[in-house]
């Protein structure tokens, strides 16, 4: 296994943000080769299927600057400082859909994209929610909407939702209904 | 829908590299407010779900340094300039898994974090596979391996399998087996 491990030579820091970081790393291949490894370090997210009833999850639509247009996902954020993952998704829920949910379902993490960047998010299921307010963050305009399951699925396919950790929150909605049909 | 765009201010570019670059774009909220919006802008990608066989699909095995980990995941690769989406498939799988497909299926199309990433990868599926020469890249090093779908599943729950697009490919190729078998 050692031998496919790429040695950090140097690693300059590029970019210091609010939300990501930039550096670049000068790698030595397992061939003796060098290459550059460009990579952005962001912080941890959560990301949560809400049930509303038995065959809808709650999404948030949102205008994204970086695909200049407005999106379609499921609740989701950062976890803050000494915040455990559980807490952020309950924290999210409330703030971008307003329910509180006592007990929410830890599911498992996704790595967004392991070629340049360590983003984790940590996906949870919640149900028999209960109807709070809404508190969004300050700097934040997102729009809660309840979707049948079936039809967020289908809009995967025509390409009308797009959002990598929607497309698994609802691919995990059905198959997680569609056994508790069984 | 006007009043929840985001106004561009000023747009700063931090770097420019091989894969991505960074900006920071001031923008003005629909209340007015400002705020910075950090965006990494990175190539367009292709994804390929490779069934080997009935119920069993290629993975490549690498080390990732944004984790400093090997992870596992689909073969995918970035498309070049002026190369259709579905040639960067047929490349990757001959260049990662060593083999050939002569009609690759477009799925639909994922955005891996929109948050801060305008990354777009079009997910394929390949059937019908023809053994072919392994073409790597000269500075990857990727190992391929076949598993079952199933397998994989569970290596999803247990947190084993944990890259985004992956875990896209897995419930998608899982999904696909069950209605091929109804």
């Amino acid at each position: 296994m050692d031998s496919k491990i790429e040695k950090t030579l140097k690693s300059d820091r590029i970019y210091e943000g609010k939300i990501i970081n930039l550096r670049v790393d000068t790698v030595e291949l397992p061939d003796k080769k060098y290459s550059k490894r460009e990579i952005v370090e962001h912080q941890k997210a959560v990301g949560i299927i809400a049930f509303d009833g038995k065959d809808r999850i709650w999404m948030v639509r949102q205008y994204r600057k970086a695909l200049d247009k407005m999106t379609l996902e499921i609740p989701a954020g950062l976890i803050e400082p000494n915040e455990l993952p559980a807490d952020a998704a309950k924290r999210e829920l409330q703030e971008e859909v307003g329910y509180t949910c006592e007990n929410i379902n830890y599911l498992f993490d996704t790595y967004s994209s392991p070629g340049f960047t360590n983003e984790k998010m940590s996906l949870f299921l919640a149900e028999d929610l209960k109807e709070s307010k809404l508190e969004n963050d300050e700097d934040e305009f997102v729009y809660r909407e309840s979707f049948e399951v079936d039809e967020l699925y289908n809009m995967i396919l025509n390409c009308e939702l797009s959002d990598a950790k929607t497309i698994i929150a609802v691919l995990v909605a059905k198959k997680y209904m569609e056994e508790s049909k069984l």
